[in-house]
């Protein structure tokens, strides 16, 4: 199964992703696990705009995040993506962001996906999505 | 015809909306000006929300603005929206932002929207769009 | 004391929110839970503005949504803010947000604050901070 | 001098990014314009936390973008950003987003940026920063 395996991936925070006390919005940390789940999809083969396609869509259910030490302009982090669970009643992610050089921990979070259908029904998990292969990789740039 | 007529907006400037500068970031202004723009359409009873039901998007072909003087967090401004085109082939606008008691001016912007369907061709401006009555208003609160 | 005390506030969902499902992006909540804070403080006379100029900073310690039912463009939603501890090492509020009638609940949320001075060190949470008092309130309008 | 030099960069359009018509936000071009001029920046061995760093700010003066065939979700876009002008009053940036081929052009921005101190007062612009030297190069990735 595909569960336990994880994705890393290297960016650099934004200028207007910061605000004025100087550290990264903590609403933005959402968006850096979304980016990281896209990626370690990607490297299936296949990609969450081909899901889209099919007419289906993957939804949070819940997430959160810990805080534990600021990241700042510039930065260059590190996030890791490790898929926790993957079942036909949700997909459970793990998060961890560090410092480039991986001697910090900035966050951890957790995410639960359902997937819906165009009407916004839930739908099971598609057996395809489920059975995806993924190479065993680390730290690609995120591009 | 509902050229050069206005409508007055106030709104607060957001903590995610600024920048490590402590200054609004200057992306933000054009999401204010859609607010102002979808504001001032609601006045006439019709909403943009009813418009995209129809099968209908209005896009911006073109925007600018011009930066006078830093907004903050927390800052009460006064946004002026003035349709100053609208013919079958674009809506014109123009934005004035002020300070709360309109004694300083911000910024001032302009927009170029151009209508299309849903599969982003263009469409002549609806005529019904046109021709909505809009009443001579002035700075409701944003809601 | 101020714990359990309730804020409500009604705003609009902005264009720019929504994603290409339709619905209000999962990262939002947390802007709007922010926005949320913000105004139950000014509630008291006292604003976060105010607390910043004092070198002090309320820093997400940690925070998390559970989402039941999504959020569209325009929709009027309702949302409450509760303070349920304040204590000097930390703030916890939980949050709901209900459409306009309130009568579905789309999601709800609870966060932690920590106190940090303008270093980034922790710093206990002032005590005039503590002893804010609150007015009983209910559904003032975004502004 | 530096005018008339170009920098590359070749990013992926993220989820959050596109609205509810399936196009990358208007707003967010204006984003990715700072992300060019970062980066171009970044190219000479200097960057703009640095400049932060000594005090001094770069500010959008004013801006504009035409905005030719949409972008959607998760295409690779091509941005180039070319130094028209550089003196001791401002700083002038060109912008073309082409999609990752190059074969279509699908926006086109400037802007003009100013020098300002802490206080938000005007500054020339630092001779060191006009007198940067910058490498030949094209399309590093996004990173």
């Amino acid at each position: 199964m595909n569960e336990n395996i994880s994705h890393e991936i290297t960016f650099r925070v934004r200028y207007h992703e910061v605000d004025q006390m100087g550290f990264l919005h903590h609403s933005r940390y959402f968006i850096y696990f979304e980016i990281g789940r896209t990626e370690f999809l990607r490297t299936s083969g296949f990609t969450y705009k081909e899901f889209e396609e099919k007419g289906l869509f993957l939804v949070i259910a819940n997430v959160s995040c810990k805080y534990k030490y600021p990241i700042r302009y510039d930065d260059q982090i590190r996030l890791i993506t490790t898929l926790t669970k993957m079942s036909i009643g949700k997909i459970e992610h793990s998060y961890e962001i560090w410092d480039e050089s991986k001697s910090r921990l900035h966050a951890i979070g957790e995410s639960t996906l359902a997937c819906v259908d165009s009407n916004g029904h839930l739908h099971k998990i598609p057996e395809f999505l489920i059975n995806l292969k993924y190479p065993d990789l680390s730290a690609p740039d995120r591009n």
